[in-house]
């Protein structure tokens, strides 16, 4: 278990870095935060979330593990700019959604002496920003570790005690690839579906009509255009595939109705009722 | 308000038959239920919700008020085989999910001196049969009703009482037009959409990766084989238009993150955040 006298590190204080603050912060854990938004990082102290804060990356100095909150793009040109000021034999982690161009990409720049590995927590909101910080997100979500091949037992503990502490309900080990291709489909293709469903026209007058079938399909069309264009470019070639192939199984239900194939639709049905009981949630 | 003296009947003890039979009940009122399953009867006997029921179609006799539960073909073909058995002046009812065809077909057949006013309780179940029966599905939805040109003050009263009784949270009026296009996008749409995630690939080996997001979208691929083909089929010319705009943007969407372009994606992502918001519901 990660030591309560370790000088653990939150660069980012959005909404997840300040849910991870406010997690470590109720296990006794004592924070560090880096922001360039001091509103942020006022917001944190002032919830005793971290006990000190600014914008000055030197803050990281002497800091056993490191948790990278940011944007994927910010994150690396953060390692390039001011990764002098890591602790040799120190842990770097992260929160970033998609994997293998950000390992490769810090793969290549990383100092040797610091050892970084891939985390992804599966859980977010609909809101950006420190003031929705909320480290209950967590307590039914998947925590994935994302390590390299060479990937050390010390960082590979260090990533599950952060998933112990913040209380995540699973923790999956998955290669880059393995991940970047789950997540374009239980995550980015759903995400697409969403935003298309709420601009394919106005349909704001037919609100007083919603029932909860249209509600949850497009709970998740209020999205943090700051970063998500980002992650869909980082993983196109999964997710232009996961569209393609989508779209064609529209086009095929589509052609069902048109030709009034009413067996074919039940067999598609009877299928997807079927498949669709493996994810239910078990009590 | 309808008189706890009249006599109610349900053709048809499924899941919504079942679920109104239930509600009436509670309100006190006595009801016959009809239907060629002589299990769902007993079901409903032994519940108390019905006082009489059975498979024969004259136990129909005498009936101020109908309300058909049944498939829309098999409603029909009620009417053509047993109207003869409906009491005059009396009002009948149904809770079709499509309207135009439905309500044309037995503008055509049904006898003069019994008047049919169309309504469409916005409720249900991924199940089917009356076991899962629950008034309460009611208490949190819509309620439509779908007059003739020419329906009586006394026909739309008895539909209002009907939601009223069942406890419905919103009433609204709609002309048999607008409701199938309304039904084709907010509610047919997004079944194909969900069906047609569960079914492009196997993916059930995920599920122990899979959060909200997925589980929202999918939760209505449970859904009846027996009867959503032919809902589907009698509102082709939406459902299809449906289907081609939102694959066309889907399509539109792929194309901006195949050719990486971030402002194009931000600027629809800021649309649907907004749009998505119309949709909160009001606590």
């Amino acid at each position: 278990m990660i030591s309560h006298n370790a000088k653990i590190t939150i660069l980012g204080m959005g909404l997840l870095g300040g849910s991870y603050a406010k997690g470590f912060f109720q296990n006794n854990y004592r924070l560090t935060g880096i922001d360039i938004d001091p509103s942020a990082i006022e917001f944190a102290e002032k919830m005793h979330w971290i006990q000190e804060g600014g914008e000055d990356p030197s803050l990281v100095s002497g800091s056993d593990i490191v948790i990278s909150c940011l944007y994927p793009d910010v994150f690396v040109q953060w390692i390039k700019d001011h990764q002098q000021f890591l602790k040799p034999g120190s842990i770097l982690t992260d929160v970033t959604g998609i994997k293998r161009e950000v390992m490769s990409q810090i793969q290549g720049i990383l100092r040797k002496d610091v050892e970084f590995i891939a985390c992804h927590p599966m859980a977010g909101r609909e809101y950006k920003g420190i003031q929705y910080a909320d480290a209950s997100l967590f307590q039914n979500a998947n925590f994935l570790i994302v390590p390299y091949e060479n990937s050390s037992e010390n960082a590979m503990q260090t990533a599950r005690d952060i998933a112990g502490i913040l209380r995540f309900r699973n923790i999956s080990v998955l290669s880059p690839e393995e991940h970047d291709r789950m997540i374009g489909f239980l995550s980015q293709l759903t995400h697409v579906i969403a935003i298309s469903l709420m601009n394919v026209s106005d349909n704001t007058h037919l609100a007083e009509y919603t029932g909860d079938s249209f509600r949850d399909l497009t709970r998740i069309a209020k999205i943090n255009e700051s970063l998500w264009p980002e992650l869909f470019i980082l993983n196109k070639d999964n997710l232009v595939r996961e569209i393609d192939e989508f779209t064609a199984e529209m086009k095929h239900f589509r052609d069902l109705i048109q030709n009034e194939d009413t067996e074919s639709m039940q067999k598609l049905m009877i299928q997807s009722t079927d498949r669709r009981s493996c994810f239910d949630v078990r009590k």
